[in-house]
């Protein structure tokens, strides 16, 4: 793997699920091929999961770690080519992704979108650009439109805990006071594609995902419908993608409790809203697979990095 | 040991203690113990001596060390029960604990109280928490109401420099122009009570401290007086817990001069403001041990450690 | 090396240089010189390259990093001897220092100029009283008046890309929308003066440095006559030092553009304003040595962290 912008950057994808789930069995095995490697973790906005998942994988390896705020700790970004920078912006993302480069093996980078251009969110600006000028491979630690990190770790669980071949994977939209960005459901949506599950995809009209991305996943604006015979039910909020960034609707009804998760599994990226995104009788019962789906990311994170290092 | 969150999980002081000193000789020789062990530093509030000497601490033993500034790096928490969690919150503790015990083997702690509430400050709601729902053990980095890992500094540090079986100790009240937590003065009480010294407090009337926690150790209002005979004079300034959070005097005359120290030993958990709690003559004498106070910390810090991995 | 506050701590520039090379073909040869050490990295301002590359630079040797955001991980310090400290700094530098000191075997500092109060900043009050009341060795990564670490970077990038014994080496002021510090052109100019270049400053009346750091250095108020035949063209804006701080002018025929620089090579420390200091043309051009630059600076904090470590 030359860098993981996106899951199309994965070769094989059950492959890569099969090396992640070996990794949680001995997790220091490969310490050496980290030595005197350093990867350095770029964030623009918060992170726990991400920040502590993805430094922990790369101690497993063996690597150094260095954090940055770019926010706080740096300088302001410039991203506009020929743009005349006597304004806010210190440093343009030429030299600062070069410069980067000279002292890390890896950049991962955490940037989300404005929610409020949808042009530009789409373009990828932030990652895009560090992908085009870092000399060194460029890791997605979830950004404007995609979480791949997250849907490999969604994958693995999927992997780790389905009771028959092909399972039936519902992801449904859930209610949220805030807007939310469309990473996490597009690279859920994307990776639901890439292994052997049944896949439906629930939420009320008007929170469409982006039709290139769900391609053609059936998608029931009846919740009740959608969750029928569930074997996992994958809980998200996000923000309207035709009208973009608005919120459309906070409708209760479409939290998830027990009574409409029946016997299927209940998963979600975290940070999640209790009682709003979901019931408290779910996270707290055993059929809850947050807290798995939460390690996985150490080792999704792991194999990524892994792959990433052998093919240096 | 399974946890620090108070000096109740030591299981024998004076021989922590002995630990804690033998660790100073050979800081590393217990390298092999950390090994792909890591330790996250959760800071809710700032933090110098504590933030580095457990990180110091923690390296000494071969440790990998992740650090958070919660309230900044993170997401807002929610700590109470059944809440509908649509307001400022994104993550509840539930999850928090449980998911950073995925990625840690020990999670250390520092959240202070709020002052203006007595009952929910005495609850420890946060480190409580996370010993609920953290499947690690937890570490206090100075909690709401306690400061356990100063006071094993500060019984180090008396152990080290008494020359006589059991030294008269003497904790003074002193002006601030801020209100302060009882965490300080609360733990080095009840340490004062496990080792082998003459322990008196003086403070002037209505700055009290908790009953539960002083027991029976002689309350002396004049200062003077208190400090009679002293072998080491501990200062710290705390607001009323009586009229919770209240500064109820600033009286300069509690200052602690040399004439009051006689031939004390001064000491303080630092950080110390400057001729309001202390004159400049005494931190500058060699009647000081705030600097070799702060140098233990590493080491009760280490010991804590020590025992806790060892136990695993 | 005892210290680095300044280039003079260095005994030999051109060894030191020919060091700093030869670690960049072997980086990781000395990681036992830095066993069981560590380095505390303290920032009182935003920093990219000095924080990366020094933290690498550590790595590089074995030694464990912690870094504090002065401001905001710790608490307001004060530097005045004999200061009462009833207002809003929280801890003296006596202690500070003492206490970072039995944390870390090196201190290496970052701390801006106020460039409102010429002589507070010159006294460079915070590096001094660290260097004063630090009881370990500390490093300077960039203080009020001087970045010894970026001078001897550009001593480093201009030894390997010189094709003359003595080529000739042109400082230019350009401008910059706010008002910098001297810090790097003052270092800059000190070490041209220590090694083998003809070396000419060039910036518009009113933007004299320093006459005790320029001394004999010909200072020549044409820009165009100044970079005539020039080898190297280092660009930097500063403000006014003898209207001290102010922006005299931002004229914008300052700005380097291809046609000036003819065939010398470009230099600049980082961050830089595209089209404002430098045009693009310039940067986005082979005669850009600005990466390569950003690069040395990993190598001229490792030669000198060894030099310290050695000396130990």
């Amino acid at each position: 793997m030359k860098q993981f912008l996106d899951l199309e950057d994965i070769q094989n994808v059950p492959n890569l699920i099969e090396k992640a789930i070996a990794l949680k069995t001995n997790p220091f095995a490969h310490k050496e091929l980290g030595n005197n490697k350093s990867i350095g973790l770029l964030f623009f906005n918060s992170s726990l999961r991400t920040r502590l998942s993805t430094q922990k994988a790369a101690q497993n390896l063996g690597m150094d770690v260095m954090i940055m705020n770019l926010n706080s700790d740096g300088w302001g970004l410039e991203f506009e080519d020929g743009s005349v920078m006597n304004a806010n912006t210190a440093e343009h993302i030429k030299e600062a992704a070069a410069v980067i480069s000279q002292y890390v093996d890896i950049i991962a980078l955490r940037a989300f979108p404005s929610l409020t251009d949808k042009k530009k969110d789409e373009e990828e600006q932030i990652i895009k650009s560090f992908q085009k000028y870092a000399s060194v491979p460029v890791v997605n630690m979830e950004s404007a439109t995609a979480h791949p990190l997250q849907a490999l770790t969604d994958a693995i669980t999927i992997t780790e805990f389905k009771q028959k071949n092909r399972p039936k994977v519902v992801l449904t939209w859930a209610p949220h006071p805030r807007a939310l960005p469309h990473a996490v459901p597009n690279s859920f949506a994307k990776m639901m594609q890439m292994i052997a599950v049944d896949f439906v995809i629930t939420h009320p009209k008007g929170y469409e995902l982006n039709p290139e991305i769900t391609k053609n996943t059936p998608i029931i604006y009846n919740q009740e419908e959608a969750l029928k015979g569930a074997d996992f039910v994958y809980a998200k909020n996000w923000s309207s993608y035709n009208d973009y960034g608005q919120i459309k609707s906070t409708d209760e009804n479409w939290m998830v409790t027990k009574s409409k998760l029946q016997t299927a599994k209940f998963m979600h990226c975290l940070p999640v809203r209790r009682n709003v995104i979901v019931a408290d009788e779910v996270l707290d019962s055993n059929q809850s697979l947050v807290i798995q789906q939460a390690n996985n990311r150490t080792y999704a994170a792991q194999a990524v990095l892994k792959e990433i290092l052998e093919n240096r």
